[in-house]
């Protein structure tokens, strides 16, 4: 095992809130490598995207040792986090473990990636780690929380590439220790009609975004196919989004 | 100027509301390239982020002719319309105007970006749309939205990149209208410490999520820099967050 640094600060986060199984047994098996500080919603904020709140004042409630609640978003948790809860700058940001994947676009909408793209962008290496339920929707975050302790050493010795944040996705394994890792690329679910349409009591329609799941596009090395081969999956996210190769094309255009 | 097929659909949403200056303007200036659809949100938006809202029904109000409020983010709009509410799949999607820019690390924080965002990943050729305001915080929406039916027209002749939106920035010009463009790249701003801490009126500390603009780094043909230099900025984002260029470093890492 690598030796790590004593003054090694941690900062952990997600969007299932504080409470939630899944951030409590990742900080755990991070606790070896340093100093943690846990810094989350107070309550689950699955599918805010990369929202930050602006509109309101935030409060941060201690409830433990280096376990501060914040009533927003995990960005908001970040920032706060960064600028001014933490002593200290933290070494690594590590955010999840997410009950589900976040695979092909989910991670647009995920707050548990916009978790590590804030991170990111306030210069800390950063990874966001999901893991997948069993057949009965039942979650065992042992293996994720397992590979995460390595992944955050790996991170540490190797740091990571310029404005790029990782991408973790483990399949369910029923509990099972599981290694196998691969670097993949984005790759893209298929959906259904995702609207359903009802009537209220008072005989007014509703709308309820729902989307059935189709599967997935068959892209080598995608990150959804990697969770379909049982893989972990390592996605590198870049935060430039610009899309250089097209800018050719575009300048033949006259608007 | 190009001829449009008649049955020409255009989807208009924002992130400012549906009664936002921006939005009518807009719609206007693309009034004469086919039919307009607008579905927006029924109060204002920003800073939402990609999220779609899954944890309660939205509620649709037809406040006109093909102008429908939706109780929900951009994203929502975009889902609602193009699953439910639009009897076609529109032609082209347009988001905005936007009071304000949305360059280097906004575009993921933005909602106008994000409702463009939802329309390419529906297949549909998107862009967003924002302007600047002069040294009085005023808006001026009238430069960007005559843009807008050209940048319209533009896609709707060349086809937009697979995968990609544009992102168009318009400067503050005092009205005077504005034809220089120029493709740009996703910029960079520079914060300052960006949290006020408080105490509330029963001695409850709070914090609260400013920033302060300290401008932005020198990165040669970026967002930022083509609007400093009061040029109009057209930035192609690819869906595909990817690092491709990283993958081979990251091939030589023990996990």
């Amino acid at each position: 095992m690598q030796k790590i640094r004593k003054s090694t600060t941690i900062l952990v986060t997600n969007d299932d809130g504080i409470y939630s199984e899944g951030i409590k047994i990742l900080a755990e098996s991070l606790s070896s490598l340093g100093t943690i500080w846990i810094v989350a919603p107070q309550h689950e904020q699955s599918a805010v995207g990369h929202s930050l709140t602006l509109h309101r004042p935030l409060r941060v409630n201690e409830i433990g040792k280096r376990r501060l609640a914040v009533d927003g978003t995990p960005t908001d948790c970040v920032c706060l986090a960064v600028n001014g809860l933490l002593d200290k700058k933290p070494d690594l940001l590590v955010s999840g473990i997410n009950r589900g994947g976040n695979m092909g676009d989910d991670i647009t909408y995920s707050g548990t990636v916009s978790a590590a793209w804030e991170g990111t962008l306030l210069g800390i290496p950063s990874f966001a780690i999901s893991t997948l339920p069993d057949s009965q929707g039942v979650y065992n975050f042992k293996p994720a929380a397992e590979f995460a302790g390595r992944m955050a050493q790996a991170i540490l010795k190797y740091g990571l590439p310029l404005n790029t944040l990782l991408n973790v996705n483990v399949p369910n394994t029923n509990g099972v220790s599981i290694s196998q890792y691969k670097f993949t690329r984005q790759g893209r679910r298929i959906f259904g009609d995702s609207i359903v349409e009802k009537v209220d009591p008072r005989g007014k329609k509703y709308y309820w975004i729902g989307g059935t799941d189709l599967g997935f596009e068959n892209i080598p090395d995608s990150d959804l196919l990697a969770i379909h081969q049982k893989c972990i999956s390592i996605t590198p996210i870049l935060l430039d989004l610009t899309n250089y190769a097209s800018i050719k094309d575009l300048l033949t255009w006259k608007v």
